[in-house]
């Protein structure tokens, strides 16, 4: 995902997030990679929560979409809900009214529960970014969202026992949001526990879309750098 | 808000509970009275946190919307997105790509910097629900979100200095989440600053719409009886 030309919006982030991993996979996920250009804020050096990106985003998260107008979207699922819907009908948000209900709620869920759990505990309980970017931190409740990141993973397990994907039938950005969570465990090394069996078996699965496949060759790639 | 004969859907909720008000509000938006009827879930014995109502929600909060079918659709922001795609274009959540994604950015903005931070200060920095209910308090964690919902009341005073509404030019989700923001407010006791005129004047506005008047007299009503 370098940056081409042609490309009208732009993607503040940096490379391998997990927030904005799950960017780069609906981009991929709908074929919008050449209309994207990505601009680095280095998370490590804190960029993200000096003024100059505060002024893109009040909460000095990353991903941030950037319009041609300039117009500035940030949270993962507002992104993706702006991308689903920019051509064609949208495939990862749902098209009739119950699957959008359906795939927010587990999309949501799946932040609550575990992947915004597990970024908590990497912020709050281990050393995060380190001293320099983690300007507070509370121990206590980092260790409790891990426990609570650690039910999460038996949830979708259960769940994943008698459907395919995290929102029912079909693949959706619900599915992006637990990619993301397996990302963000495999940094912090909160290990899936080898016993869920269901959700390690959907985990393979996704690993075989082009858009993940795309993503683990971008990051492998940049880092060689 | 009484339980009509012609209602097709259930929400569990509690009356004057601020979650469950943001889809009450998006109902009286919609004009939807007449499909809904409402089953309380009392949160003040902790009815929400038994395993009869995880069964429905597994996150434990309320509200939760259940479809004649049986399909059960929890999250604020994922029972309006169903509501507001039941028949007709969308008025609450966007219409334009552009639209939906502002909306759906600020509206989680809200929940995040604003309401949900209020709600953490209540359960963890007061008596909460009370300790039956409030099993686990990390009260600095909670004082900490109460000065985080403090700093985005003045984001959103400034932002209303140069727009009507929370996300741009016309009322939606998002004006809802902030709504139930001030809702939760006025429970804690948080006061919103006075000098935050812009935040307070469209507060006015917000409760002459004929939504927000209908749940303040419902809650009037319920105490009452």
């Amino acid at each position: 995902m370098s940056s081409p030309s042609s490309a009208t919006m732009t993607v503040y982030d940096w490379f391998d997030g997990p927030y904005p991993a799950r960017v780069r996979i609906a981009i991929a996920e709908k074929g919008l990679q050449s209309r994207l250009r990505f601009v680095p804020v280095n998370l490590w050096t804190g960029e993200h929560k000096q003024p100059a990106f505060i002024a893109k985003n009040y909460s000095g998260t990353l991903p941030v979409l950037e319009l041609a107008d300039g117009t500035l979207i940030a949270e993962c699922t507002a992104i993706t809900e702006y991308l689903d819907n920019l051509a064609g009908p949208p495939t990862l948000t749902g098209s009739t009214a119950r699957e959008k209900g359906l795939i927010h709620m587990m999309s949501r869920r799946a932040e609550l529960e575990l992947l915004d759990a597990i970024s908590v505990y990497f912020h709050h309980a281990t050393p995060g970014l380190g001293p320099a970017v983690e300007l507070y931190q509370n121990r206590e409740w980092g260790l409790h969202q891990r426990e609570r990141a650690l039910r999460a993973m038996a949830y979708f397990d259960t769940l994943l026992q008698s459907q395919q994907f995290i929102a029912g039938d079909v693949f959706s950005m619900a599915d992006i949001t637990v990619i993301g969570a397996f990302i963000f465990a495999a940094i912090v090394k909160l290990d899936v526990p080898t016993k869920l069996s269901a959700l390690h078996a959907w985990h393979r699965r996704m690993q075989a879309r082009p858009s993940l496949q795309a993503w683990h060759a971008m990051v492998e790639a940049t880092r060689a750098t």
